[in-house]
């Protein structure tokens, strides 16, 4: 029953999002995170909206559970107590931009011979290394510059961002990653190791079939709307009452689906093939269409579920939060507040476990500096 | 010099994207990774397009450097073998539908009864458990109920898909995490686990700021085009030649911005803090481009670059390619064909860590069964 990371020390100097989904996602896993903020403001996202009895819903879902000293690292007595807790660290997150950490004295060379068993993880928005490595960045200057927006949105309109934060977000979950293995390979005298996660090049990790269609044929493809450009049906149709969606990857799938819509292709060339779909995907969705404006979206959603075709609905968030299998994943967890009662919701964790009790709540998320004397005594009590 | 990874040993019965994606993300970071398919055709990804000299440039960017012997696991001696593999691997990865595993004799407690250090990982559409558990899904079909869809597009019109695969590819993601952190526990006698990720749980998690706009204000947030719903200015704007994007997370940002662009706003209550940008997003976003409008993208991304506001274009995904900085960092690589030639592009690895080489080739992807003799030869040798 004990979670996977219990008794590991994360030291965590990041702020805003990168850097604390990651050091999250681990405390989720059982770590301890301290949080090092700034004297003063703290994290950012303390000010981020919404916000709920003065605190940030924002802030909450990503530190609930962490503990938080303000620390000025340009002062003395802090730096003492960095130290400190630098000695009793497993892992050290920061998120500035490359060069500040050095510039503090806190560098890798002087991390690594001071505390060898340390391993420090940086996550920024191009990189330690390369012409554009001090640049600064934003979740939207990746999503721009790494490709992903210019695949997504309607064809000839106006490129979109993706409305989760996959920049920042998908670099924390790699740095998670990074730091999960250089701690796989410490266990068995591998040392203290520097993980550098650029959220460019995270971006670009992600890109899968892209990077594939733009180098075998030269052509690099543009955003496609709501269907995927290399499998067909795989979009949204309307039924009598809206949109949902259908993914029928392979040719079984098709022919399912043909069977529970009576829709007469079978021989038909157009439709014989995943390629030929694809090549004629705008008449194939206007014959489906024709089909399923007849009933409602639970009508078909229920009968090609029947079918083993692989449907469902567009959920807006206050669907998704009340959807039963989401509720039977207890994928939706309450942060508390320091009364212990339900103060924010967050999400919960992705990553089930056998043996590891996966709890309905999450500890509030820290004042800043909150923990400053439990932290001093921890430090001091051996 | 050693990768992290090395020397462990991934089993890996998974297909499509998921499951390929978690274990080629464990190759580049080192492990052997060992890929079961069926005979006959293997995995459905190989007869996915576009195509170089007959080979699948998808399949290729997903499983190089990964070996291949063709199982059936319904027959005996095959199942032997297959045994054997279970009694050598640190990991098993599948991504049946649940309870497939469990039919073929392979179910969590006999796994872990037979080897009880084997973590055995399992990403599903919607996880082990809960009512929909043996429902079929793609991509598409976790993005549309997850809810990620319903944030991403232009207000007032129909909800486009993210161009990325990022319902399996996130899915993937934790799938590693949990992996990597089992292993960590392992090494100080955690024994083996199980790891059931779905990827309608893992679209849940990447929501951030959705959850607890929804939560909060009780009304869940519809598409925001491109920009932040929370930030301003943090959008694209228009140059005289195209888009480019601006994002002044910041007061401080902001100010910077304007002194740049020359934009006399100093003292306008309507943007004098975020909250206040927010509110007036549509009439900031038609002042800073009646100045934009006058130069090129490049005059203003060098201009505010030069101002510290995170600012870049929005790239094709060729361009991405031949970005500078993604050069700089190893983030495109050759996957190369039996005779050491470049055959195909993929992504590198983002995680970049001291004291681990950081490759500038892939080795091929396997052909089916192409490693059966070698692999029966490293079982039998020891």
């Amino acid at each position: 029953m004990t979670a996977p990371l219990a008794g590991y020390v994360i030291l965590d100097l990041s702020h805003v999002l990168a850097g604390p989904y990651c050091t999250m996602t681990l405390a989720d896993l059982g770590a301890k995170v301290i949080k090092v903020e700034r004297p003063g403001l703290g994290d950012d996202t303390r000010a981020f909206p919404p916000f709920k009895d003065g605190k940030s819903a924002y802030f909450a879902a990503l530190n609930h559970g962490k503990s938080s000293i303000a620390l000025d690292l340009k002062e003395d007595a802090d730096r003492t107590i960095f130290d400190e807790l630098l000695s009793r660290a497993d892992v050290l997150v920061e998120n500035f931009r490359p060069g500040v950490l050095e510039r503090l004295g806190y560098g890798w060379e002087a991390l690594h011979a001071a505390f060898p068993e340390l391993i420090l993880a940086a996550v920024s928005g191009f990189g330690q290394t390369g012409p554009d490595a001090k640049r600064p960045a934003y979740d939207m200057v990746v999503q721009a510059r790494g490709g992903v927006m210019s695949i997504t949105g309607e064809t000839g309109r106006e490129p979109v961002r993706v409305g989760a934060s996959i920049g920042d977000i998908v670099a924390g979950m790699f740095l998670s990653q990074g730091i999960l293995a250089a701690l796989v390979d410490r266990a068995r005298g591998g040392g203290g190791r520097r993980v550098d996660v650029s959220m460019l090049d995270s971006q670009l990790a992600i890109l899968e079939h892209a990077i594939a269609l733009t180098t075998v044929t030269g052509k690099a493809p543009g955003p496609s709307g709501a269907r995927h450009p290399l499998i067909a049906p795989f979009e949204t149709f309307h039924a009598s009452d809206g949109l949902f969606v259908i993914a029928a990857g392979n040719d079984t799938l098709f022919e399912k689906l043909c069977i529970a819509l009576a829709l007469p292709l079978d021989g038909d060339d157009r439709f014989a093939s995943n390629p030929a779909r694809v090549q004629n995907a705008r008449l194939l969705k206007r014959l489906i269409e024709a089909v399923t404006i007849e009933h409602t979206r639970a009508h078909w959603i229920a009968k090609l579920t029947a079918a083993g075709v692989p449907t469902g609905a567009i959920q807006t968030i206050d669907q998704v939060l009340k959807d039963p299998q989401i509720q039977a994943r207890n994928m939706v967890v309450d942060v508390l507040d320091r009364n212990g009662r339900p103060a924010f919701k967050a999400a919960g964790n992705p990553i089930k476990m056998s043996d590891v009790t996966d709890p309905t709540t999450r500890p509030p998320a820290p004042e800043l500096d909150g923990n400053r004397g439990e932290i001093l005594r921890w430090l001091r009590g051996g």
